[in-house]
């Protein structure tokens, strides 16, 4: 079996981290007799640089063939966030109809919680971001600009079908997880979006008897993944609120550097989209410094969309492995390794 | 001197918790040599069970001529939020023009952060919330209600007023601190409002070059809250992202049982009120087990803003002996203190 993945590497660290973890894809390829055929696409704020766009007109149909899409981060200073998201990442999560961003977080072995006093078994959870609609959307725009009566309209869509299917597929997650939903909410702030997103919940909950359902007000649910952590599993939260609380669940267990996340159409019409949580940090770009864990737990996450679910868990059990005996560290894990020792080392615990 | 107090202790613990704050808001006047004349208000979410309304038709002009409006909690069981809440609380900040929501947190004596390894001295910042626009707007509904194409508009507002306002609030208040303000942004993500919010921000940051400022994307200001709390002081952030990093530092400070909160009028044309950041919590509601120093502490800022800066500190100075001796503790404190023991240990403290 051969797996055509399109691989954008993108900007700043996601390059870095990119190299890495595809290292470590191909010999996990190679162990459990599949090939991964990769085709590199320089889609980036460089390409945007000189050629005036993140990616070209038909971006979208070169890639529709693909089995997965493997994409480091994106955003470059100098080129606005907005042009440079709006110009590749987001368009490809709508295009492919990737409706749902998986963000499972858990404390590693070896990896030490910001929180005080929480042991590992109580710091799992996953995120179950609508990555579609919602808070994300481009209507609205600017009223008497540049005068002092200016101001701004943002717009919100949240559609009947997009709420369902979002909820529907956090109470499936949750049939094989722990049985428990949270979901969140702001219906006492946002009138109009979220009373309709908490009675599509109660709909939804209702087919599910077998699941434990609740609703917690977002304020109070960041509150509380920093207070009772243990108490979560499957959270379902709209594209901004699921964009906080997966950085915010990702902070309490292991930090950014280990959280992938998975852009996924779940009936695989299109391909789906495997990416870091963490952005391009151009900061600590291209001095091998970055860690490679989150993209490399991405490129887990993709093996296991791809029904390749043994050499998925080996490659999370070799994250964990070497995790675990802290030889080889970048230095936001507290070591002086490169990234291609961590690579290096994770494919090699294979 | 004497201040004409509106009272409101609204529903569930704000109840309680309001009777123990007056018990030591009374002391410190009394110790001061001024008054505090009370008038309190039934409105609430009982109220609403009763008569239909959870304040009555005049209500806004029943308080204009207060000094002061001193709120408990709002929120009932039975009664939608967004019922309760725009009945009452947001109609009342929008009313009085209390456009800034200001939400100081500090780690206080003899309390632990729920953050591994961090100081008092790390962990003191305030945020800035923006409390009359934003995300919080009735424009927007339902269409094709109850059809399978069915879909929900809602609109966010933000004026250059109201964004020029609140920010240059924050600047203002940087340089009575340590002279850095953070700006929560989400530009990449939500195209016409953050956007614009930046823009102003750099705009107003230009006036105050003796300013720190700097911005960040509210994911990842989430995180760093837990992950670095120590580099921020100021944090200045539309309503919704304040309403989130409120609660969040409350989370990492001692907890919401300990964060106080004032709508504030700048101008002084209309009563501020002030309230504390948690809810009524209806599930320990009148079992006296509700910590009051929340509320204390938000009676503290009001007598902040009446002027009388030494009572507020004898107030807080009060809070802080009560809770380093540690004898005198509710439940959440670890203790079995009841709200009026706690109540009654801090007025005596004064
Ligand atoms: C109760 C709710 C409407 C309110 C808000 O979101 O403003 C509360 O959470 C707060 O923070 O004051
Ligand atoms: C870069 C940004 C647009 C993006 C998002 O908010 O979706 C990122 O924060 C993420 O979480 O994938």
């Amino acid at each position: 079996m051969n797996y055509r993945i399109a691989a954008i590497p993108g900007d700043g660290i996601g390059v870095d981290v990119s190299v890495e973890a595809r290292k470590v894809l191909d010999r996990a390829a190679e162990l459990n007799g599949f090939g991964l055929e990769w085709t590199e696409f320089d889609w980036s704020c460089e390409r945007y640089t000189s050629t005036g766009t993140m990616m070209p007109a038909d971006g979208v149909e070169q890639l529709a063939a693909f089995d997965g899409i493997f994409l480091g981060a994106v955003g470059f200073p100098g080129v606005p966030d907005h042009v440079s998201l709006w110009g590749l990442l987001i368009p490809l999560r709508r295009a492919f109809a990737q409706y749902v961003n998986l963000r499972p977080v858990r404390l590693l072995p070896g990896t030490t919680s910001a929180l005080a006093g929480r042991s590992a078994d109580e710091l799992e959870m996953v995120i179950v971001r609508e990555n579609s609609e919602g808070e994300y959307s481009q209507l609205g725009g600017r009223h008497n600009a540049g005068r002092p009566d200016e101001f701004v309209l943002q717009e919100s869509v949240f559609t009947r079908v997009g709420v369902e299917r979002i909820i529907r597929y956090a109470f499936d997650l949750a049939r094989t997880r722990t049985g428990r939903v949270c979901s969140a909410t702001k219906s006492n702030g946002l009138i109009h979006s979220m009373p309709f997103w908490d009675e599509v919940f109660a709909e939804i909950a209702a087919e599910y008897p077998d699941v434990h359902s609740e609703q917690c007000h977002v304020d109070a649910l960041a509150a509380r993944m920093v207070q009772q952590p243990d108490r979560l599993d499957v959270v379902v939260a709209s594209n901004l609120f699921g964009d906080i609380l997966s950085d915010l669940a990702a902070a309490v267990t292991g930090g950014l550097g280990m959280a992938p996340s998975g852009n996924i159409n779940p009936p695989g019409e299109f391909p789906s989209m495997f990416e870091a949580v963490h952005g391009s940090a151009p900061d600590i770009a291209g001095q091998g410094i970055a860690n490679p864990v989150a993209q490399v737990l991405a490129g887990a996450m993709m093996l296991d969309h791809l029904g390749e679910t043994a050499a998925a868990n080996a490659v999370r059990a070799a994250v964990e492995r070497v995790l675990a005996e802290g030889r080889v560290a970048t230095p936001d894990l507290g070591g002086k390794s490169t990234t291609a020792e961590l690579g290096t080392a994770i494919a090699d615990a294979l």
